[in-house]
């Protein structure tokens, strides 16, 4: 009966909660650009004091980088500690959004009613779910049903500089029994799922310098090394003609898919021409005869994430560059040792260097993948939690963004992660025009309720 | 002796002749941005108003793109023509120049007195050294030694859009026995040069497009095409492993160098090493087995001069790019037939490109080599005037850099073009910083004196 209420609450409390949320949007806190740093502040200022209106002891936590935010509300039972982030991805190219990324609205839309802007899936809008939840929970019973941390990271679109020494720093305050991540998303719009598989993620920027100065490529052009054409080489290099990843090692601790577990997402009915389809592809373009979910939860991916030399604006201009640069990443699975692959694929590139060219490297992250451990009987019941809520029961399964904080969590401070969230594939994060299924973030909020309840 | 006194006056002029050319540095008339077309309209301007005080008849001619300068004097002898464009490149990357690169100024460097500036030597500075050399000889005699016409450009270095049409409009207006063309440079610093053989461009713009929107590397990658991979892919393939282009049919209609030409140019002991080592490099990056002169004056090329795709700001985005785009151009030679090696060009990229990417293409430039014919006996005269006022002996040389004008004069006019100009391979042309040395300037005025002097 007083989950009922609960929910009741939850469904009554929407529209305000919608509101918040907004509030929040607004905030452009991108991480990755240094221009935003107030912004960022601003918005974990708004997180301490939404926090404090629930009679949680919360607070701004400095770090060198962005602050965390912290906050302890005291209870009986297992201590749960809540994980989201409260940055956001860069907006750029601007040009595609049909609105200013960060005045949010409200949008009809033929798959329903949507939360439009910036941050409103990843992770603002997914955050919000866990705090609605408390907020409710709070106002029908007066208080929390378990002792429950909350930890708001600012830096996570921007490679964690400061998480691995702020929880090795607090460990022994943030240690919680189960940790909640709320970044992940549905299967499908019917179907909840709990992420068991994370891939990791290595970051490397690399900078290929020929002339020291640019050139004119009349003049130059034949006898100069063009850095552009060096990168080219080496990013043509970095796959097989079977779409394998070249560097050297890399599918050392690369396992083989458990039959089970390849039985089970045989069954969830992966439709992979539509998946291709909604983003206008129609060939799968990873290691020949792998699955498409494979590709995309269990193999590990080397993409080009941006890359610049030259001019690149209107007209044309027939410069022989000095620089010539690529962000690349690696999505990384099973053991897969992202340091010793930083070194390895270092050592790739420096052989393809020609000898009076030079190159630097600047390393973005490097975070092993995570597979959570489902022996803790409050996984299943979080499950069949989730299977109350929405119309098809819940599934374990993986995914191919990266979560490094899961990882962090099991080695810093010995805690297991349950990522549950409640993102649908078409929400264009990273994107423009990303946005937040209205019932995403409403059965979201009412999914955490029943979890609480199921694992208090 | 009448030579003599319109060498004194260049001479007691050139500090006013300085003035003069730090007004047009400070117009910045970059043609290939849009933003600054009613720049390059007022240098047109003030090249109009500068004639006219020579008492030539002088107008602004309008175009589709930048007006054209033309202006004519009378006069007896052969009727000669010179032209020059008053149009400079783009300035980024801004931040590597030392100052403004609109607010020009006098600097003494270890070489000696440099005017620093965007357009010094290419090409303002060496368009004014005709025409002081007129205005000094109109104020010793009162009138041009010949009848001259001047023929200023505005989209030089935007690929001159407009000026096959203009000449095939005014084509009885603009034919004159002989072309003096100044936008080229000296050998070296006591050489001066009458370049004889200029390759060709044809500039291409390549954009693939494998997503329709931009997706989360995470969400998406190993999965979904990156089109970075395939443009990465398709440069790589472009040069093979001895240097050669692979673009097939790309040799088709390049000559190999006259023994009495290459016996020429290896008298002319071009230090391969000292060119390199001047821009940070030490390797040729050329066909091999092919001198360095060959490589920039008579092999033909392939670079890219930018590339984009992708996040290419401060941090890290591990976005799944829809879009990659490359600017590429050809350096071409003989009778490279720029139209059908385009053609070749788009072929083998589409044929690199999977079935559910697609590739744009934007065309900037076609124009062939231009060899000159230096029967006419004013090609020796010229070269005996230029040995007159230099250290060495002019040369008859080979230019990497493209000047279609040339070209198209003597296809549309029927006219031969005599390339003289006076810039230095260390003048950061395209570049930041650029520079023009006050000795180019003045001994460029006092050499198309002694030329004038020479064909009249």
């Amino acid at each position: 009966m007083s989950l009922d209420t609960v929910l009741s609450r939850i469904d009554s409390d929407l529209p305000d909660a919608l509101d918040r949320l907004m509030h929040l949007l607004r905030i452009p806190s991108i991480s990755t650009d240094p221009a935003y740093k107030s912004d960022v502040d601003g918005a974990a200022d708004w997180l301490v004091e939404d926090l404090k209106t629930l009679g949680i002891e919360a607070a701004k936590r400095q770090t060198t980088g962005h602050p965390m935010v912290v906050g302890h509300a005291p209870g009986d039972g297992p201590h749960l500690m809540f994980y989201g982030h409260y940055d956001v991805q860069p907006v750029d190219p601007l040009d595609l959004w049909h609105r200013d990324p960060f005045d949010p609205e409200l949008q009809d839309t033929p798959k329903g009613r949507v939360i439009r802007g910036r941050g409103a899936s990843d992770d603002k809008g997914q955050l919000m779910t866990f705090v609605e939840a408390c907020r409710a929970w709070k106002a029908v019973h007066g208080s929390l049903p378990a002792r429950i941390s909350f930890f708001f990271e600012g830096e996570e679109e921007s490679g964690s500089p400061s998480l691995v020494p702020f929880l090795k720093a607090h460990a022994d305050e943030l240690r919680a029994d189960l940790a909640l991540i709320c970044d992940t998303g549905l299967f499908d719009p019917e179907t909840p799922a709990i992420t068991t598989m994370l891939r990791g993620l290595l970051g490397e920027e690399i900078t290929i310098t020929g002339p020291d100065k640019d050139l004119h490529s009349g003049s130059y052009g034949g006898m100069a090394m063009n850095p552009i054409r060096v990168l080219a080489r080496i990013i043509a290099a970095l796959h097989d003609e079977t779409g394998r990843v070249t560097v050297p090692g890399f599918y050392d601790g690369v396992p083989e898919l458990p039959d089970d577990i390849r039985a089970q997402w045989e069954a969830l009915g992966f439709d992979e021409a539509a998946f291709l389809g909604e983003v206008g592809l129609s060939q799968k373009a990873g290691e020949a005869g792998r699955s498409g979910l494979e590709m995309i939860w269990s193999r590990p991916t080397c993409e080009v994430n941006g890359i610049s030399g030259g001019y690149a604006g209107d007209g044309f201009k027939t410069v022989l560059p000095s620089k010539a640069s690529a962000k690349i990443s690696f999505r990384l699975v099973g053991t897969q040792d992202p340091l010793k692959l930083r070194d390895s694929f270092r050592a790739m590139v420096r052989g393809m260097v020609p000898a009076d060219c030079s190159v630097e490297f600047t390393g973005h992250g490097a975070s092993p993948a995570s597979v959570m451990s489902t022996t803790d009987p409050a996984f299943e019941r979080a499950r069949q939690a989730l299977s109350d809520e929405w119309p098809r029961d819940a599934a374990f399964i993986g995914s191919g963004g990266s979560i490094p904080v899961a990882g962090y969590f099991k080695d810093i401070l010995g805690m297991e992660s349950m990522l549950i969230g409640f993102g649908r594939d078409d929400d264009l994060i990273h994107s423009p025009n990303e946005k937040y299924d209205v019932e995403s973030f409403h059965k979201g909020i009412r999914s955490w309720a029943r979890i609480l309840a199921a694992l208090t």
